[in-house]
């Protein structure tokens, strides 16, 4: 028996999310019924990140065992023949038979793309959040620095869970107008309450439109209240970019592909 | 009467090019019906670029009279509301009445984004071609030099099309890597002929994996033949990224939206 670990992109348009659910197609379903097909056995996935209905990926990671003889990086091919052409499997290798996705450190990298212009852009709709009032990305970098570090983020957090400790590290977050028209929002964690990003997202566009000053991000962590922060940014905007182990599975690094030139690193480099 | 111009961007994925057609829906077709129902006139467009199918667009132009009293510059956010999310009109604004988007001269700029990687990624599938083999960006460049300046463009005009005149003379046509992953093709000239951005495409492609050398575009432009060319690239990789009038209209830019970072200009900045 190995374990096998998937560098998983996908566009999340047509998918009810990651995890299995009554109504709709999932990732985690689609990726489950090929993978069985393919190798003659039942598996079912293990992933990192349980991306909402309509999030993308560059870099989500999953894991299952199996008893195929087909070697580890092979299968990756072997697969993506079988795949629909909006999940494209980038990476397959052996992992460590204790690595688990979720429960290994990781270090997980999101991005949020907010199309900022006066008219929308008919081949950007699908991967980014269309905006059309002028955004102050200084300030929106400002608020984005009273993020980063350990905090109760009970603020953040979707109030449909029940989950009882809210406390989370930011190591990054970092907002910056990537070209005249793209305000990407960068947001690195070890850990990440559901719908935590989109509603970072959220209350980081009330600052850029003046409706939140970036001190206000203080006091909205405080209050420990879903009601003091932001709305939660609509889905389409978000981008699972990558995760980083730092033990128990191959080390790989996801890069940002959606930032064309200066210091590019291809997400299998 | 009045002649107004549109700068339309659209994702030319599921339209059947630009032209009007006996089979398959057509950008023409639906600015056509819904231009006729917004202004209550019949309203008949003229296009610059009759792109392909499949092709899309950032900023193609086109023309027509109307009787309307809504200003010129409002007909675009009035015209948004009733075009489909993948047809978005970026600027109206009136022109001279002499202004014809074809006869008048203009240099029309388009793009051929190629994902040169080991594997495809999801959410790019649409905008861009994918190809496996590892391009000699620097080759590419070399041999695009070769087709810049006034030339019998034959070899490079799909045999499909009757135009006798195949002289078309191209003012920039450059080979880079953008990013890691992305090669971009970038050609500026004052005409085309039908797929010849298409076939200049596959043929550099063929001079990236060294199939061809640089210095082979010589002798195949002299041959004036198509089958000397490399074959045509898939329109899914080409967009029509805008278009310069020197007079006849009012003059604007648009720039690269694709190109995120460096000396960026929106295209309606």
């Amino acid at each position: 028996m190995k374990r096998i670990k998937l560098v998983v992109a996908y566009d999340g348009t047509d998918y009810c999310g990651w995890q299995i659910q009554p109504s709709g197609v999932t990732i985690e379903e689609v990726l489950n019924r090929e993978l069985s097909r393919l190798l003659g056995e039942e598996i079912c996935v293990i992933g990192a990140s349980r991306t909402d209905s309509g999030v993308h990926s560059l870099g989500n990671v999953a894991v299952f065992d199996s008893r195929t003889r087909i070697p580890p990086e092979k299968i990756c091919y072997a697969l993506n023949q079988r795949l629909p052409e909006d999940i494209v499997v980038q990476s397959s290798c052996e992992a460590a038979p204790d690595f688990h996705p979720r429960r290994c450190y990781s270090e997980k990298t999101y991005e949020y793309r907010i199309l900022n212009r006066r008219l929308p852009l008919p081949t950007l709709r699908r991967y980014t959040y269309f905006y059309y009032r002028r955004l102050d990305e200084a300030k929106m970098n400002q608020a984005a620095s009273y993020l980063m570090g350990k905090h109760d983020f009970k603020s953040f957090c979707s109030v449909k869970t029940s989950v009882e400790d809210t406390v989370r590290e930011i190591l990054s977050c970092t907002v910056r107008r990537r070209s005249e028209d793209m305000v990407v929002i960068r947001v690195t964690g070890t850990g990440f309450l559901y719908n935590m990003v989109r509603i970072i997202a959220g209350t980081l566009i009330q600052v850029g439109i003046g409706e939140l000053e970036p001190q206000d991000i203080k006091e909205i962590l405080e209050k420990r209240e879903r009601s003091a922060a932001g709305p939660t940014a609509p889905a389409l905007g978000l981008t699972m970019m990558g995760i980083v182990y730092g033990e128990g599975g191959c080390l790989y690094e996801s890069d940002d592909v959606w930032d064309c030139g200066r210091n590019h690193k291809g997400i299998l480099s």
